[in-house]
């Protein structure tokens, strides 16, 4: 798995039917599973240990996801727990997702990624708006000690679009995942290359974020656009 | 027809088999016609008025251009044979293309603009590389005396695509048209809407340039991102 090369793919998934949905992200193309572990039906750290596994041994970059309830996650947990869950999908993780606003964990993931070579990749959602180009740059700015910097707007109008792909390419000098949440924000899921987006999220069956674009119309429309061969 | 409401969609056109490709073009949704007056069979002043008109009367806004030999055009016209075509277009267009290299005609063309009170459409084209973003800033601002500024780069990588948009939506208070020409700007044809460009040229048939996306699936495309109900 390359960062920079051609967009990935990541499909987020918790853990219900597994096996199936592993296998259908292989044959589709799949590059990472984001596992959201907030929605898990277990938040066992052996459990975890073990779904990581799986999904490692598929083939599977991953990146590993306990979302605030703040930020969409389903479970409310102590931030110690939410460290030991960290801890558990570390070894088997690719890249650490951890939101900007999650402050109080910063200091104990910035340590776990350090120590085990994982990429810590620093989220910040706006679920109701797409922010001012100042203030997408201070939260970019914000976000850098993480290795990746990653946001999702909701996108209003055709110029909230402009604005946070050309913010991207502004910043196209670090590891950047910008999205555009909404039907008029689809676009981004499949331009944002362009401008120096490295992932893109997808989903198999049913979407989890608005806007997303099922897998196999992603890849055709990434090939589309000379993006996937 | 409304400049910057939604992306408007133009088709270039010769003389050849016209009432059957404008037949075609008012039933794909097409909004202008570019006539390519250098491209005709004749441009003898009487017939060029008399295309127009026809054009015209078929309900299409018409963007009359004679584009010069440098810039891929296919007759070699003196200045003042070319003013003749601008002026037998200008009855039945809306807007009148000239090159930014077309430095000799400038001055004639405002003047013919603001007489008619059609859109002077300064058009510069580089069919080997994408500029620096100074130099695509440059041209912009060089080519501000017309009302609508349009530039098309050959793409080489997808950092040029981003530098094109981004440079387009830093100047969204303009009336811009920009093109990324060549597969990797495919792209440009669709989501520079976003960006601010007005105008995406398309084909029937058969393509006149690299990179251009058929009427067809373009319209699906931007039906597809939320730009055409």
């Amino acid at each position: 798995m390359e960062i920079g090369k051609y967009p990935l793919i990541a499909l987020p998934l918790d853990d219900r039917d597994l096996e199936s949905k592993l296998s259908q992200a292989k044959s589709k193309g799949i590059d990472l599973i984001e596992l959201r572990i907030d929605m898990f039906s277990s938040t066992q750290s052996d459990y975890v240990k073990d779904i990581s596994r799986k999904v490692k041994d598929s083939g599977f970059g991953i990146i590993g996801t306990v979302r605030s309830v703040e930020e969409g996650g389903l479970k409310d947990l102590k931030d110690s727990e939410r460290i030991e869950l960290f801890e558990a999908v570390s070894d088997y993780a690719d890249i650490i997702d951890i939101e900007l606003r999650s402050e109080r964990l910063h200091e104990d993931l910035v340590k776990l990624c350090r120590d085990k070579e994982k990429f810590l990749l620093v989220s910040y959602h706006d679920f109701e708006k797409t922010p001012s180009e100042d203030e997408i740059q201070e939260i970019i700015d914000r976000s850098s000690f993480g290795d990746i910097i990653k946001f999702a707007f909701m996108v209003k109008d055709v110029e909230d679009v402009g604005r946070i792909l050309s913010v991207t390419h502004k910043n196209r000098d670090k590891k950047i995942v910008s999205i555009g949440m909404g039907d008029l924000g689809k676009i981004t899921r499949v331009a944002g290359f362009f401008f120096g987006s490295l992932i893109t999220y997808t989903y198999i069956g049913e979407s989890v974020a608005p806007g997303q674009i099922e897998v196999k119309e992603l890849i055709k429309e990434l090939k589309f656009y000379g993006l996937r061969s």
